[in-house]
């Protein structure tokens, strides 16, 4: 279901570091648990212009404050995430350890504190393990400057497994790796851009405990890329609903180091834009599809509202609904709870002209209930992948929105996550 | 954990046809089930003056535009309600159908169809079967009319059974019966209030699936009925969250028919005010308690608040967390959750000043985790009644919501309800 607008990339093998000039490490620091990767590190190696967007959570983690600080100029070289624990609420240690992990990198890459961002996950209010993060951030330092020595000798190609523990290491509940690379053939040469993500639970529109990081050897001003990146994440982590809650640690950043030499202009400029949205849309649906204890992926497609917020109200309202992630997961083509769900977004539309369709099966037309075979909801409904329209009727916007369903499996993860 | 207000009034036993003149019964009509009472009626022997709250989903049932046209002239004499089918989306039929109800109530009690108020409840987009809901009425008006003979001849006690059935019919998840009446000696003589409820999953601020009914003898206009009703409503039914989600259904009524000759006036009148309102109070409670699969129930109390509303939207965002739930289920102290959750509320305050506790239990302080004892948190998570509190210090205002964890029993009952 990833964006089928003109492909003028396509995707390849790696991940964040994909893109010349990047590399990343991640390694098993012992931060929560002994056995997983934990602590992640990407590295440009030259200055790269950069770009931010945090979680509107009126509670913010401590390395956000950093992270946001340390981007003002919109440079930066090196990012280091931790998962395991969040660095949230915990007063001034939690500001020391951000600046703590920064300064660190710094030290060992050789980069002034303020050249590094800081992203953590993990359980809010307890102080984290600094001497084992900054231990782990040591080691990952200089497995990331031995794989920088093989890029020096040509053979960065080396390097990538090393990038593939940098996505292991930010992943919490997630169960799969969200890892991806695009190759664009432009005008004046080949762009790459890379990704990973993390986020499983508490997946909501403004970004719950959601971590995304964006590499590009493109050239382009950290103000471009950070409209960009913006956009991107409004029709993309944005539209993503597990449980409703949003975190306090969530943010997404892009790095253009500029390394291919070329700023991609005219048609090239705009599908690089596409690209960049086609990543956000491709990691988005990964986070919905891995939403905890998830066993179906629902996406949400409202047209025909008055204006694009109104579709985006609705669809994310229906993915957010517990009652029909319930249906969902129990297979029971409760159409009336979509319509409920669409009522209580706070968008506009009129109750009797909305049609509602279950894949390509209309289930209710004019706001009323039509007579639909059980026998093909039911088979709709038993697939992996579910689909869900409304058209409004009542304008010329759409949108589209993810999410998962809610199973038992959920309830047992999220009963039992701090301890 | 009811208002402990100055008590004037003390609960006795009986339901809604405990006031002076009114009379209740249910019967089994075999809407939905074969063996479940479904149709409730509620009748008073003399024209009352009456008041609603509806849901604020923009998607309405069929019943509730019936119901708000025939409260224009604020007075009532009957209100039937059906549970099994929610006449809700199914076009011009879902009119017809409630209007038939209305009029059917008034052929056998000898009232005009706007003299009648129509409820329902159960599942949206499929017609209900009118003949039986139709001949369910007939059935319940001709054991009412019993009653009201009993009552004429002074022994309407032996109605109160009747009443208990109707305060049955009304219940769809719900495990327990929601069914409670006040007695008030004021100055004046003897006030009765009344009251029965249902709600279960799908209870939300602006009132999920949720049906109540108050009547009381007093003898108020239906202007002073609605402002009071609303002010109750505000603060109770409100206030409650099982699952985040709104329906198409809900409304809250109340008849006075001044059958005591009383107009409660001065201290009486105050006292009065605040009967109504631990009515409503008592009610929600009981309704949160009863959630969909509910092992636990939630009180957040939140203090310290700039404005009331943000005092209200804190302690709803925590109690409609489905992180917090699944937490209360699991019996996890993450306070962090219970502060994601207020700083996504939309609510302005300062997370650095936010004191978080459970029951009499510090577990974070100026926005900060502090050491406490797991094992007394465990012992307080332990017990069936949970209460989290907030203090803001950052205003005066504060607020009380309910709420209940969410279990894997939840995601059992709405994996099959329309089945």
């Amino acid at each position: 279901m990833v964006d089928n607008a003109e492909k003028a990339w396509k995707l390849i093998n790696g991940g964040i570091a994909a893109p010349k000039g990047f590399y990343a490490a991640g390694v098993k620091a012992g931060i929560k648990y002994e056995d997983k990767y934990d602590v992640a590190l990407i590295f440009s190696d030259v200055q790269a212009q950069a770009a931010g967007v945090y979680t509107r959570n009126l509670v913010k983690a401590h390395p956000l404050y950093l992270t946001q600080r340390h981007l003002e100029n919109g440079q930066a070289r090196a990012i280091v995430v931790n998962s395991g624990n969040a660095n949230a609420c915990v007063g001034e240690f939690g500001d020391q350890a951000a600046f703590a992990m920064a300064e660190v990198v710094g030290m060992y890459l050789g980069l002034e504190p303020e050249n590094v961002l800081v992203a953590s996950t993990g359980v809010i209010g307890v102080e984290m393990p600094l001497d084992r993060v900054l231990n782990g951030i040591r080691v990952a330092s200089s497995v990331l400057l031995n794989d920088v020595v093989k890029g020096i000798r040509g053979q960065k190609e080396l390097a990538d497994e090393e990038a593939h523990r940098a996505a292991l290491a930010i992943m919490t509940t997630d169960t799969m790796v969200k890892e991806y690379a695009y190759e664009f053939p432009c005008a004046q040469g080949v762009i790459h851009l890379g990704a990973i993500a993390k986020g499983s639970g508490m997946i909501h529109p403004n970004m719950g405990t959601m971590l995304g990081f964006l590499t590009t050897d493109a050239d382009l001003p950290s103000e471009d890329l950070q409209r960009i990146l913006g956009e991107a994440v409004e029709e993309s982590f944005n539209m993503v609903t597990v449980d409703g809650d949003t975190s306090t640690n969530d943010m997404v950043l892009f790095l253009a180091n500029g390394a291919s030499g070329i700023t991609p202009d005219g048609k090239d400029r705009s599908n690089f834009e596409k690209m960049v949205k086609s990543m956000c849309v491709r990691l988005a649906q990964d986070i919905a599809r891995d939403g905890e204890g998830a066993s179906k992926f629902m996406e949400v497609l409202v047209s025909g509202a008055k204006t694009k917020e109104d579709a985006r109200k609705i669809a994310r309202s229906i993915c957010g609904s517990s009652l029909v992630k319930a249906a969902l997961f129990g297979e029971d083509a409760n159409w009336g709870r979509i319509l409920t769900a669409a009522g209580y977004s706070g968008a506009e539309f009129d109750p009797n002209k909305i049609d509602v369709l279950l894949g390509d099966l209309i289930v209710a037309q004019g706001g009323k209930g039509v007579a639909f075979s059980e026998e093909k909801a039911k088979e709709i409904l038993g697939f992996k992948d579910v689909q869900i329209r409304l058209n409004l009727h009542y304008g010329e916007e759409h949108a589209t929105a993810w999410g998962c369903d809610l199973t038992h499996e959920y309830v047992t993860i999220n009963g039992s996550y701090r301890t």
